[in-house]
């Protein structure tokens, strides 16, 4: 038995969650998923590369968690139920340092969501972390990308939009924080929360959703492209950390409209239901905030609280333009 | 737009297999699946790094090819009908020579099996090519690893067995062979054929399966180890091309018993449903060779002709003892 095969051990384990859809777990040529009658399964993968998706002094268990929680995010998105995950992993050496705490914290957040790792493939490599989630929705209840319709509010979930954001460029070095403020963003940034609960209470509520990976404007911007639809952003409304708060308006602008790394959910839904989007909020357990609404005209504009428009020089932006 | 978008648009393009199973394909959050009533659905993934899948030399057409192939593979040794697949890429440059051959191959094997493309995620990073592969197959018919019984036969399917390993050993400069037939046998490395048409003929005739990729020994291992029970494999019998038939015995039997990479059904089955395999092996254009026998005594012993004990020093063999 190899080494790698070794490390493989430790994914493999005991089925924990007993989700009567997963028939076959890990340990054939297939694993073998069953949806609920009426439930069509979502799925959706996300590959992870050491220095683009992640920084090399990540904790190995922020790191699992991490690779996990994007890719529930996607789920979280379409108001899928999580079932299960396959995971690929190629490894530089079979070092069980990295293995044990990396699967550690995996498992705790598959645990969280009760999924089961399906199946999997590991191999010696240049670190690449590869996942697949499988969920299931009722048949015709997926949030979508393109249900956005004018005069539909737009929202976002979360308190703490941009920290991710700023938690990087205190990595890269142009932005310097006291100590605690660096570890509440850096949290923010290496293990955040995919938005499960309010993904499933948003069903029938929002008209449609994605989950902020690439920043809020440029996330935005696809659902705009996918709905043919514009909107407006009210920059003031959007919620924010009081580290975030604190630091120069034009950085705040910069975290909150082209950060990325969020995993908030962005949706969209009919006025009406205003009430009934915060009565998802309240069951789900996550702050949700009107930030906006969609206009029948193509484009897209921020503005501040009094409605004066606010440059927004990101790419993310222009290439929606 | 970044030119990692503009590569994966080499692999967004219109449905062409109208699966109704695939509700939803590629460009929102998930992709939607929905097996058809009383199927599940069966899952695997499959990570290539180059080096340890495939070599600098490949052309990335073939590569394209092979990384589905390997996972269609999986699927046929569960007799699943394929529908789908997503694909991660980590491409140290958007380097479009590359992708868009790589993206040609994979999609005439795609079109050849009538699946789609349904999701995918593209980075830059070292080269790394994850696919996931999803298909179809009535509850309670999956081919699965565990169903051999003392008495059944077994079974390989293919004319070429250990091909790809003496393309391996050229490659590495152990072997030599003159020009064609390196051609012939570098063919069977880098372009196998997923026994996928195989794989559902066998449903309700195969007691277990599993497709070798490590090495027929190691592979027959995992069977052996699922279904509790032991074999006897009658090496003379292995189906070889007329290149690996002019070697050394010796190498024969490395390239046959501990080659890997093969991408060919080893299965076992009642030895009453003899012509029934032989009939299935007809209707899928395959050809299937019996080599061997499945016993109560756990163990695996490889015999000639004559039936006498051939020596298999090879790892895979050793760690399945």
């Amino acid at each position: 038995m190899g080494e790698f095969e070794l490390i493989a051990r430790h994914f493999t384990r005991a089925s924990r969650s007993a989700r009567p859809a997963v028939a076959l777990g890990v340990g054939d040529d297939c694993a073998l998923l069953q949806p609920a009658p009426g439930q069509q399964l979502a799925i959706s993968t996300d590959m992870l590369v050491e220095g683009r998706h992640f920084l090399s002094t990540v904790a190995p268990e922020r790191l699992g968690h991490k690779a996990l929680a994007v890719n529930l995010s996607d789920l979280a998105a379409c108001g899928a139920e999580p079932l299960g995950c396959t995971l690929a992993l190629a490894l530089p050496r079979a070092d069980e340092s990295f293995v044990a705490p990396f699967a550690r914290g995996l498992f705790a957040l598959a645990d969280a969501h009760g999924i089961e790792l399906v199946g999997g493939d590991t191999t010696a490599g240049p670190l690449n972390i590869c996942i697949t989630v499988f969920g299931q929705v009722p048949v015709g209840q997926a949030l979508l990308r393109s249900g956005a319709r004018p005069g539909d509010e737009l929202w976002v979930s979360g308190r703490t939009l941009g920290d991710a954001r700023l938690a990087l460029e205190v990595f890269r070095g142009t932005q310097a924080l006291p100590g605690a403020d660096f570890e509440t963003v850096r949290r923010a940034m290496e293990t955040p929360q995919p938005r499960v609960a309010l993904g499933l209470a948003l069903r029938g509520v929002a008209s449609s959703a994605i989950d902020i990976s690439d920043g809020l404007l440029g996330d935005l911007g696809h659902v705009l492209r996918r709905s043919g639809v514009g909107a407006v952003v009210q920059v003031d409304a959007l919620p924010r950390s009081a580290v975030l708060a604190a630091q120069p308006l034009a950085l705040q602008h910069e975290c909150l409209l082209a950060g990325g790394d969020d995993y908030e959910l962005l949706f969209t839904a009919p006025a009406v239901l205003h009430a009934a989007v915060l009565a998802a909020g309240e069951r789900a357990g996550t702050a949700v905030t009107c930030c906006g609404h969609i206009e029948a005209a193509p484009g897209l504009r921020v503005v501040d609280a009094s409605g004066a428009a606010v440059a927004t020089p990101w790419r993310s932006f222009d290439h929606f333009q």
